[in-house]
């Protein structure tokens, strides 16, 4: 699926979508680089299908899943930051000791230009503060010199988006948000101190969708799903972990899935292995929720 | 997606499911470790949506593919086999050394339980003949002792399905063909030494279905490839690899994609990444064709 000859340029979801997945999907691979590998492949997904946040929850009760929340978490953003940005705003730190397996994103926000005779008016890029001058602020937006944000002080190494105001030897920048860009921009990265439920009760989304093997069919409430996933604003889909459900995960919380998620679905009907982990039923569960934008 | 609580056995699907997939897919990682790992994704895959067969084929004409070939081949069959089989069917060879990171099929043909008091007539089960005696051949089949299959003569090492006929002491079993299993029972791997256009003319399937960016986003087809996918006996599902889609590969043998699949679907529509890797494309297109057996 290359198109070398062609760049189409991936519009934004109609929704905001975000995704929750367990803290302990990377618990039963033993090597970090093997983890390291997985968690890429979640990045990768929530990329292709234009996912727009990534929660981790923690999702075994009797256990501290600090270490895995931050490495899961700490790769998804790594991953999410254009390269030429990742060494001034990532410190080495044990859990990116193998982000060199990562694969690249190749999203909108990951330019491939580092020229600043490519810039054009308009465009936008991500930046991190440099440094503040009498004028404003310098911004590396990953091309040869940093350009002046002017009338900006924001502390230096902040991340920000900016959009290309003025070319020639300084080019110009503005700061700007990430809701006036029309791409895909990639996806943020949260990590959520409580557990499922409570995370379904705290934030508000108009549309859940969790994905279970002992869910619905996907086909059989396809088209009532269709309508609820156009009319919604914001979308979750959540995911189990390998060794437990989203029915066992809710019950943690004596929660009933079927009362906390708006659909259970089980994407793949007469799955031909015992279990499926967290990072394929990412890739087909989006498959076919991205169909539903066409239905 | 886990379901410790309850076993469903997976039917095989209503019809014979190849998959084919070049040889450069493991082109652009350069370590085995990474390479084995992103084969592993494509066997879990096939399982997972019930593949029959799995060919690997050249797609780089000015390229000598055969360690390639030979490597993502002998790790998919190395993944097919049930544990207790691969000591004896797999020699220590140097394209297998990080076997150590795949993860298990969990499939049906590779049982849990390796005791004789747990087996039950009528059980198939995955063998090898590891000795022929005076009334038969003693095939290995992962419990304690082999099992006796009377009157017949087969090479020692020989891969055998067999069926369990009697229990006790020494257990009898007959050989069976995987025809007669209703179960779904794994994949096939085969190598094609032609490319893919040559391929499709050499093989007859009732339906090809190519997948490519540049296809029909697959909503569009969805009925009358639904249609197509019911009444078909033989089912072709064929993917490029990352540096090339499937235009250019069938363009090298000087043929147009639309002409030699009966469709080319696109099944990730508005994909936010600008490349989708094989193994990624994968799990996304069988997602969205294991649910045509429901529409």
């Amino acid at each position: 699926m290359s198109a070398r000859s062609q760049t189409i340029v991936p519009l934004k979801l109609r929704c905001e979508l975000s995704l929750a997945i367990p803290a302990s999907l990377v618990l039963d691979v033993p090597h970090l680089r093997e983890k390291t590998f997985r968690v890429g492949l979640i990045g990768r997904a929530a990329a292709i299908f234009r996912v727009d946040e990534i929660i981790v929850f923690p999702d075994l009760p009797d256990k501290n899943q600090s270490r895995d929340i931050r490495l899961v978490s700490t790769i998804l953003s790594y991953m999410e930051t254009p390269q030429y940005l990742r060494k001034r705003l990532f410190k080495i730190r044990p859990e990116l000791r193998y982000v060199g397996v990562l694969p690249p994103l190749r999203t909108p926000h990951h330019p491939l230009s580092d020229r600043t005779e490519n810039l054009k008016v308009g465009e936008h890029r991500e930046g991190v503060v440099t440094s503040l001058v009498k004028d404003g602020a310098l911004v590396d937006i990953g091309v040869e010199r940093p350009v002046l944000v002017p009338d900006t002080r924001l502390p230096v190494n902040n991340r920000v988006t900016v959009r290309i105001t003025g070319l020639g030897k300084t080019p110009k920048a503005v700061l700007a948000s990430r809701g006036e860009i029309k791409t895909y921009w990639g996806y943020r990265v949260k990590v959520s101190e409580v557990p499922f439920g409570q995370l379904l009760k705290n934030r508000s989304f108009d549309l859940v969708i969790a994905t279970s093997r002992r869910g619905v069919p996907l086909i059989e409430v396809m088209n009532k799903l269709a309508k609820r996933w156009k009319s919604s604003r914001r979308t979750l889909v959540t995911f189990g972990a390998p060794t437990q459900g989203l029915y066992e995960i809710a019950a943690h919380e004596h929660l009933n899935l079927d009362e906390v998620a708006h659909f259970v679905i089980n994407t793949i009907p007469g799955q031909g292995a015992e279990t499926v982990r967290t990072e394929e039923a990412l890739y087909a569960s989006l498959a076919v929720l991205n169909l539903l934008d066409g239905v």
